[in-house]
């Protein structure tokens, strides 16, 4: 562990701070070690114990400590990144990335289409479907998400289709409409009970919500989608140009 | 108000959720006009009081209405929406908007580079620049900036030259360097002390911590920026094509 300059004119809790979040980033504490107790970072470093813990803290806001009840405090994993680099769905990147994506079909019905459903497909369709997915990236949940489409867009559509994969393939296979562009919001939220559930996670945890409209080449709204997004342990990476 | 359909299969307090919201979509309902009591929308639409409660929580949750402490519960006011179509920075896109954007320079700091902040920057750089704005549209602030510079990309950088406006303008003028791409990791965060007080917020809301590397045409990082966007009166739109 590096010693701090007591004369800099840097905070003294930004210092110990940075010196630990080297030793994470050099590799000298590795996931899942534990970190040394408060008493010895102070002992060692000659700054008080109060620093110490506000440096920690500010570790784990920034995600690179975790405190639990059990463990006590130990070094995080480092977070995976899903990126969305363009419209691909997640089911091409996650593959590109060599990674391996897998479904759970929550619940498929077929609904009549409300008046802001309506608004948010730009249609006059009466009927379409709204479909419930948790995605899971290796395993893990990353993201619940839940599609409406009209019927005019994907006739016929049933639960055995929806299940077997990707949804933007499926568009274009079965009914022919490529994916172009989308738009999203993003924001943030708690999780809820049937979400955190859905998604084996704490009620009230932070994720992010997105609301999604994407649209095909003739630039009609094929789908429009509310996802929440597991924020926690995977972070959301969008690249612009 | 329409009528509710108790035959239906869609829960009941899911129902009187989309009644009100189109009341508002529709405009029956305007910006800042007070919501009827929930015992009068219970009596009028023949479901409980918990049923239009559980509603009206769904309602706020999804921003369309709002429960303040004196004024009771009223119809929210539109979000704004900003895009982040290309690369643009804030000031540009805001000016196509027809919005107007202004800057408040909270810190201007020579710095020397620690670790983290070369990796981060890709350099070797021994000394920097950390400029830490707020900005506002139409007066709202909506972003709590702190950019990271290397003083080989821009130097003699001062506070003065900072202050100006547009950083993207002051990259190519000043320095030549036009920014052709970046990526952005979004995380849900909670306000802490320093930022709520900064954006005029309370501490603990909930906003979108955005860190962004922006390269230039020559594929070298001009600045690593870490932003505090206020999401909760603001929407943060990302096209994807």
């Amino acid at each position: 562990m590096r010693k701090i300059n007591k004369k800099s004119e840097m905070p003294m809790y930004l210092q110990v701070n940075e010196t630990i979040r080297e030793m994470i980033e050099d590799g000298e504490l590795k996931e899942g070690d534990p970190l040394m107790s408060e008493r010895d970072i102070s002992d060692f470093l000659e700054v008080s114990r109060m620093t110490v813990n506000k440096a920690i803290t500010k570790l784990v806001d920034e995600g690179y400590i975790v405190r639990e009840q059990r463990k006590g405090t130990t070094v995080a994993k480092k977070r995976p990144i899903t990126r969305y680099e363009n419209i691909s769905g997640l089911t091409e990147m996650t593959k590109k990335e060599g990674k391996n994506i897998s479904n759970n079909l929550v619940s498929f019905e077929e609904i009549e289409l409300s008046k802001w459903i309506k608004r948010e497909l730009q249609t006059d369709d009466e009927k379409g479907y709204k479909v419930k997915r948790v995605r899971y990236v290796d395993g893990e949940p990353l993201v619940l998400e839940t599609a409406y489409l009209s019927q005019k867009m994907c006739p016929d559509l049933t639960a055995e289709v929806v299940e077997v994969g990707s949804m933007y393939e499926l568009y274009a296979k079965r009914y022919g409409h490529s994916i172009s562009q989308a738009e999203q919001i993003i924001r943030p939220v708690y999780l809820k009970e049937e979400q955190a559930e859905l998604l084996g996670q704490k009620n009230g945890d932070l994720a992010l919500f997105i609301k999604r409209h994407t649209y095909t080449e003739s630039e009609k709204i094929m789908e429009y989608t509310e996802s929440i997004f597991l924020s926690q342990k995977h972070d959301l990476q969008i690249a612009l140009s």
